[in-house]
């Protein structure tokens, strides 16, 4: 293990393959092969796995199993364990069941607002307050993340205002959450307007500011990042094998592949405390439990550099 | 035509399939296919295509119709026709030809250099020269490019020292070429070692800094691109499908695809000069040459976002 490893990594990759990924693919992967796919992440160094959605059964068969889910990854040492909670029904059943950290979608686009949620955006934040009033009562040690979602474009509405999105982000500050990121849930980000959008994050909430939650639907998922990164975001979502929805093919795929943003940030020199080649093998319990489920990832498929070692920055 | 089209572009794209992409895939398309491919590219907008290699056809099948293609490509108005010449002969040839730019590929590598053109890297700085002076005794008018190869890494010797990449440049330069860019032939860059180098390169040769030539292997090149247009780079490679060697799938492909590049720059509110619609539209004349070939791309298959607007930055 090299070195890097046993330090402090300059920035955290959250995985949400589990929850964003799994709950996007038709298939529901077996419980016992989401915590063989759990142990085999945090095994690689990841020490934030977004694990479920506490949302009806009925709703997302894939996410009925989210007690269970829980449980195991609270067995992991050092893991941050996340739930995505749209309501304060998912809220009280993700508290019950342990979790460390909760994520809320906040859409800053109405009319997905309405559609996903069936909620304005102004109601939306008065479930913010719900939550963040019930984890105060009874779990205060909890954290609670704000995502604010077709930050950067709505399939439905087209161009979001983007003092729409810092409003938003604004209030969900103001109600309580620890954190707030951006999300783009709908692949339509550049990075200009990334670094615009983290720009004016910050100076709005200051150090509340929180994820970048790339896709890569247009290809530009990493130089996203690269431009989050410049304007000081340290926390990335990821998926496994850019799991969570591949509309187009071939190539594209939903978030960002965490194989090739790990290969990003450890080649420029930037640790992220996560083994590449164990990354890699965590694949083959993805595969397993997802059989003929196509997976993404150009590193995987083209291996690292010739003379690349991890925890030396390449080429210098 | 959106009104961007009508003034100088903000940054240059030089289209590099017909010829880094056709030498790289088995089939050979046919002549007039190729004719039919470069005239929808310049009918797209770009205003700089690398159409053919000047090289033994016995080596090269897919580029023994050079003098054709170079001869239709001068009839495109407002076109810089480009040719590859790996030595004099195929300098001689490609003025005879009557291109207004050649490009000598220049290994910073001795391995790769040995293997790719069978000279020393210190050899192949003479033939800089010869074709320099050929090009000052016969055709002063016509550009001169070197682009330093395996700049970011080599397949064969791994790690490229930097200072072998920039004195390579320095060497380029004092021959007399008129500009020197860097190629990551082999998908290794990061957008560090991609600051870090351009940054070098201009504080050594100044204005004769040239294009980034950049792959998509590791899923980086868009951030790559990215990271180079950051240091001042304004002139990019790319290659429209992303042709050029799919050693690995899914999703790899060898050159950045100019379909991707060309809508990250957009939407940044970078002007290319290049209409995206007719842009992907082009890519029919380029299947129906090969067909069967596969082509990479995510924005021609996930479409242009709702709302967005060529020559508006997107967001804001």
């Amino acid at each position: 293990m090299h070195s890097s490893l046993n330090t402090a990594p300059d920035v955290l990759i959250s995985e949400v393959g589990p929850r964003d990924g799994l709950q996007s693919v038709k298939a529901t992967m077996p419980t016992a092969d989401k915590k063989r796919w759990i142990s085999a992440l945090h095994e690689a160094g990841l020490r934030e796995i977004e694990v479920a959605s506490f949302v009806p059964a009925k709703l997302l068969p894939q996410m009925a199993d989210a007690d269970d889910i829980v449980a195991h990854a609270l067995t992991l040492p050092g893991l941050t364990v996340m739930a995505l909670v749209p309501n304060l029904r998912g809220a009280e059943a993700a508290l019950a069941a342990g979790v460390h950290k909760m994520t809320i979608p906040v859409s800053a686009s109405e009319a997905h607002s309405l559609a996903n949620v069936r909620k304005t955006r102004e109601q939306m934040i008065g479930t913010v307050r719900e939550i963040v009033a019930l984890r105060d009562r009874v779990a205060p040690t909890v954290k609670i993340e704000a995502g604010i979602s077709t930050a950067f474009g709505c399939t439905i509405q087209g161009l979001v205002a983007e003092d729409d999105v810092i409003r938003m982000a604004a209030q969900c500050a103001a109600a309580g959450v620890d954190d707030c990121g951006l999300s783009d849930t709908t692949g339509y980000a550049n990075p200009a307007q990334v670094r615009r959008l983290f720009r004016r994050l910050r100076a709005e909430i200051g150090a509340r500011a929180g994820a970048a939650h790339m896709h890569n639907t247009r290809g530009l998922g990493l130089a996203n990042c690269l431009a989050a990164y410049d304007e000081g975001v340290r926390v990335f979502d990821a998926s496994q094998g850019g799991l969570g929805g591949c509309p187009y093919a071939p190539g594209a795929s939903g978030n960002v592949v965490t194989e090739d943003l790990v290969f990003m940030f450890e080649a420029m020199g930037v640790s992220t405390g996560i083994d590449i080649d164990r990354l890699v093998a965590a694949r083959e319990a993805l595969k397993a439990g997802l059989p003929g489920e196509p997976l993404y990832g150009m590193t995987p498929e083209a291996g690292l550099p010739k003379g690349f070692q991890q925890g030396v920055p390449h080429g210098s």
